[in-house]
């Protein structure tokens, strides 16, 4: 029995995902591509476990979104079909218009994957804003 | 709290499914063919609760693989970012190579979708085979 | 040597499009969901060439979305990686809020995937809109 | 008028490709993961305009696969729908069971994405596999 959201461990969030059909390709794993679907799932329900809520920000008279600004990855290993995989998504530090996370992919104790991701706060105009301080708030309890 | 491979009630398996980014498009809604690929993990997640792995059957001397050969759509209302959908999959027919689920998927109380999917089991060289003994015997307990 | 937006053959739109690995599936052919995405992308061209453009309906006072309403699908033969297959787009039937269109996916000769299609058009509340009569105009040439 | 598999210029290989709704999410601009699926497209055609054809390599007896180990990415600007952008693959290093490819990715004049990609070929096991004199050769003549 997991949460949907998936839970926070210490500082660190933890998320469960089944590979289906969809996530793989004929090489017979998953495509590479999906996995930055994954760590987006994680970094979105990391969000949600602390009361950040996207489709909320996106209704604000100024609309609000998170975009990626940079990502450096390693593929280490494949998961395939009906892998159970975990998502780890850590905050490592926060600056100015910019955040940065640490994700990992594990499939039991096998690091799969693994992300440097810097992510920023736009408007739908795609101008960097700062982000408010009830969100750097509860950033800030977890670096 | 929830089973990652959701669970049966009665003869119908539920399986809930958080709408994420990848999910949805420029409409603000999910892209229509996605609801395909949430059936599929809800057909995936059936059989599973069912003991039949496709992974295991893909890794036959002759490799065996669900296909679907149509589906009737109805795109009834969207969901959009954050919802928690749930996939319902009912056995509705099994006849010769051929069986036929139900699929529907609601947003809370809301029918989002509904499909009728005639499935086959073909091998790698994508011929229609027999469903075999066991499967058919899993099969025939639920319709 | 081809037209990006594919090309109008009589009252009939010819999309070719490539198979790359982002569409393939474990079981060595084109996971299913996707004929649906190469059936919107035959219809987004085949849009284009009578010069309705959805971004530019997307950005109005009223935005205007194409949805999908129903489609009835037959999958008769998978594509695999690296084959051109061919979208072709017909327009049947067009009825008050509604437009039907006839869709079939080729590779060479063989017929792989066939689909009827019902569209609206709604607004960015999902409200079905009636189709313009510059829209129509157009429509109407075709059926 | 385009050639589906783009062409090469001196030792670029540029790929048009063009904006659907299925690559767009509801923050109205592409999802950031598909930049690497447009990504792998350009790399696939690029190799298919080297003579290297992934679907015969999968078909060998001992079946080979390209797969990316690490990717240093950059998101500098988005793109939208129906947008036409064009992907730049360039051959930048070839060392013993890796190489590195730079790779670009424009709408009109505006640099979208950039990425550095290390790839390797692995056998159907995912064991590293020394890349075979034929294609070394092809390889060579770029760098």
């Amino acid at each position: 029995m997991i949460d949907l959201s998936g839970k926070m461990e210490g500082v660190t969030h933890k998320l469960p995902i089944r590979i289906y059909y969809e996530d793989t390709d004929f090489s017979g794993r998953v495509y590479h591509a999906n996995y930055l679907k994954f760590c987006e799932r994680g970094r979105t329900d990391f969000l949600r476990l602390l009361q950040i809520h996207q489709d909320v920000l996106a209704q604000l008279d100024v609309p609000l979104f998170f975009v990626v600004r940079h990502m450096d990855v390693d593929f280490l290993a494949p998961a395939k079909m009906d892998d159970v995989i975990e998502v780890h998504t850590k905050l490592q530090l926060l600056k100015g218009v910019r955040f940065v996370l640490e994700q990992h992919i594990y499939c039991q104790d096998n690091l799969l994957f693994k992300t440097v991701v810097t992510c920023a706060i736009v408007n739908d105009a795609g101008k960097p804003t700062r982000i408010d301080a009830d969100t750097k708030a509860k950033f800030s309890a977890l670096v």
